[in-house]
């Protein structure tokens, strides 16, 4: 889903980022980085801890993980199921215990191919819910093999309707144990798009996320978990035009200070700049988006391994069942 | 939605013409029929009125409209307009005052091009309801002009869920007034497909669709009251085999009682013939369908013309507004 | 493409299926069959040698290679993996030492969906061509991978034109060493369907297939060769329904005797019969098809498991080499 | 199709305002205004004369005619059937007595949103070519109603041929008199997206569109007078970011002077300051677009447009003839 405009990304890691040039450290968020070389993956959890983190942030208290990769949307079928597993690993530790029935939701516009990732992710699952029910589960299933089930509701555009009130009708008559929400996200930077996962245990939260906001589809509005599941396919036209625009003005300040002038940007102040970068800014793109040329190649790709990776987690009800000591005994 | 199989029809027009070959008149059963000999449009309206009535013919009490029209899939757009007026004004009658917040439900697979029927159909709908919420009426419309929502649900195999689950959890999310469900339908023979349009007040009701159906779709179980409307794109193929053999059958008695030879197959009475009948019928026919090779071109027209017919309907929420002396007063 | 009717099959396996039942040898023609067992995986190669076999089969002089394998449309990716492989080696055998450029022309009509296998198929094949002649072969790359290029033309329908038309125009201009055609078939029996691939290096020549035919594509019409590569998706509706009756006067007869009334249907002499049952099929059933309720699944599958297979033959230029003592030497 | 990054617009009329801005005429380059201020349809044509003009405009010497509308892609049939006619009535006057025979080909990516408007034109054409050859022309059809045939080639990472060479090919094998390309269309500001259909009978000239250009589709490529249409549904990102930070510099300036400090940007000078803007765009931005969110629907309502205008073009062979008095003398 795309939403209205502001200097947006949906990443915790580039918000995080923000602060990170400056050389801060924001009190109640915890970083942890590990970096797989050989795998070319390196994956970051951002934990929000506080509610004065959460401030800071733009994001709500809880646990992102970021999975990155740069040859993720390029055809290359064995590196993609190492992802896929990447991103089964880190399903299957939040989602713990609750795994009995899960709904998949595939969010954003199968019509916008930037925005069909969610759509798309659905139509690869393994849908079984109807056949556990009807039939029971199948002899080389896993004995907890969990009740998926999977929609697609559509934007508002198309139905009329606000999604939190598509899905939590759903919920409320399915009831599923957890919901996990897929969604394209907003970078804020063209150099994150389509190589980047990011996994939440906060659902989806529009706008600053912080808040009870209206339209958030998390466990405050539904009353189940909601674990999103996205990858930023665009970033905001309006987004890019002032960072551009911010390094340009960057740029002059020390252009001309190098020429010791001394001089007119400098009767400019911060505020006044950004007055003007924002009054330059067309209204008009505040309703675009910018996105690389071969996107339909790129999210048919990118579906493919968060398909996968549901797959690989839904299906694996023990996942620590292969190590002799490991679980329950 | 294509159903499991059993020699059948989802047009009521079709199960009470099984009667009209025997000339019987059923009880409980009233048809009135309307022909428009220049445009080509030939309007039928079935009334079951007795639960006696609905055990005959199969389906529940109710009103059965059926708009048939030999070119009605054939590129002709001005021909088309005429069809989406006569279903909308069906629409009007039935929907009565009921219109100010109408939920439109795209029901089959929009994977499988003759069950793509709904999905298109509320491709091209005008949905308002969320601008009506946001911004009110706009100038220009109708005083009382509906709330229009809409969703497409997927089929099971996509979803894992039964359709009445998802559309009951969004009625009782959203409470519209009415439910308007589109849908591909199956015909008994080949000579109605594409060319008919049913609308019925009594919902979806597979298989028999008397009694209290587990996942019937009306107002029994949703609340609201729920109108269908269909277009035959399909005929079972166990049912195309099974009506052609019957038609052998019966060919080969007239042609050996003509021989006067009295001979065989009167000693094969009438179940022993239907019993061989059925045992020939391949059990991988029930899982088949019999659908035209242009059946894109058809569904294409046959979406948007009913789209049209919708469209008119629900932005016209007093019917009766010209006529001075006309409604209410 | 879906033809015209007639009693019709495009699988060279049905077409002497129906010799096999009279217990009679087909002179010119020559089988080998390989069971694999444990793969359930049953590769027949039917071999054309004269113009008498093809007379005979109503299929022109060449090799048809059928691959049957029962789940091949079920939901396991490691079987088709084993299918992609088996369909790869049969390919690499015909295709030879023609590999430096390869046109894949996807046949069919994207738009329904069993006839949307050809059109699918392109959809996920790696494309090389434009990359080698900018870039040069990769240096990861075998030495003499070859150009690949594709072609998904529609039906006459869609464009006005012959599909030979369309393809003899471009193979003038770009000039490949080979065509490799993917089409979805017809078969006789709706047991068939969706379970078997059949390779030739015929190309495709419709109707009877015997002779110069005006809109065949081949080696003649084109002037390069023409391997296809095709799957059964549908069953024509008037070859189901005649079928079933046919084998519905095989019973009444048996019946008959078994009842020792030699009568009636003796009567009725075999050409009478046959005239019988043409007059019953609805002449409607000449432009329908039969075809499984989930052939968007199946067809997803089937599509991409020929894809792999056509990845996989495209991308080895040497498939011998890695034996030592290997080639032609 | 979108091509690689330059500053860039594909409509003549915004090569002019480059221009007009300066207040420059441009000698070999003529213009025509034509407004209509109650249907709210502005068409502009630009002529351009000699190679001087051409030269100066960046496009090859020809007729650009554009029409512009407001409100082209809102929900209003009434309003687009106004521009179809308006487009018919140019391409009727473009087209003179060539249309015996047309092809019809759509440009671009049907799998990328903005990008699939030529695919989608071509599927709601009435195609003729293959009814007219095989039945004759219909008695209701107009004596010399054209064969209408189109194709689909796809773009070149789908095909790994040059659009080029498959045009040419289909040309040189079907002969039609005329190629009218339907294609997505690059601005150069966001205020003409989706707003603009320009006509040329210069065919396709990618890149500065003179001289000699290697893939051009146009008469001396293909050996038949090829006649675009085309709307801007993209901005290349590098364009916009270019054209805002442009203004920036301007609007710094003029801050600067009227602050009367003469001072510092004023020592960096025009040269200087574009290289400066051109080194901070990202590379990134050479392969991304610009687009507004609701592209889907957008492109909906102009593909259905375009195609009206083609169909009513295409079936009216004699414009004139109603005329008593008619034609040209």
């Amino acid at each position: 889903m795309m939403g209205k405009f502001q200097i947006r990304t949906d990443l915790a890691l580039e918000a995080r980022e923000s602060y990170e040039a400056d050389d801060v450290r924001v009190r109640g968020v915890r970083v942890e980085e590990e970096k797989d070389a050989q795998r070319e993956i390196c994956t970051t959890i951002v934990h929000i801890e506080t509610e004065n983190g959460a401030k800071a942030m733009g994001k709500p208290v809880g646990t992102y993980i970021t999975i990155e990769a740069p040859n993720m949307s390029t055809p290359d079928e064995d590196y993609h199921r190492e992802i896929s597993e990447e991103l089964a690993k880190h399903l299957c530790r939040i989602l713990g215990e609750r795994r009995g029935s899960v709904l998949v939701v595939g969010l954003g516009n199968r019509d916008v191919t930037p925005d069909a990732l969610g759509p798309d992710v659905v139509g690869n699952l393994h849908i079984t819910r109807h056949m556990i029910r009807e039939y029971g589960r199948m002899p080389g299933d896993l004995e907890k093999a969990g009740e998926v089930s999977a929609i697609v509701p559509g934007v508002m555009a198309q139905t009329g309707m606000e999604t939190l009130e598509i899905i939590k009708g759903i919920v409320e008559e399915t009831n599923p144990e957890v919901v996990i929400a897929i969604d394209a996200l907003a970078a804020r930077s063209t150099k994150r798009l389509n190589r980047t996962i990011q996994i939440t245990d906060t659902g989806i939260n529009p706008g600053s996320g912080v808040g009870n906001h209206r339209n958030a589809i998390n466990e405050e509005t539904l009353g189940v978990p909601v674990i999103a599941v996205g990858v930023p396919t665009v970033v905001d036209a309006a987004t890019i035009v002032n960072d551009t625009m911010e390094e340009l003005v960057a740029e002059m300040d020390r252009s001309a200070s190098m020429q010791r002038l001394g001089g007119t940007l400098g009767t400019l102040d911060q505020a006044e700049k950004h007055q003007m970068i924002r009054e330059l800014i067309s209204p008009h793109l505040n309703t675009m988006f910018v996105t690389p040329k071969d996107i339909d190649e790129t999210v048919k790709y990118l579906s493919y391994t968060i398909s996968e990776g549901l797959n690989i987690a839904l299906s694996d009800a023990q996942p620590d069942r292969e190590k002799p000591d490991g679980g329950r005994g």
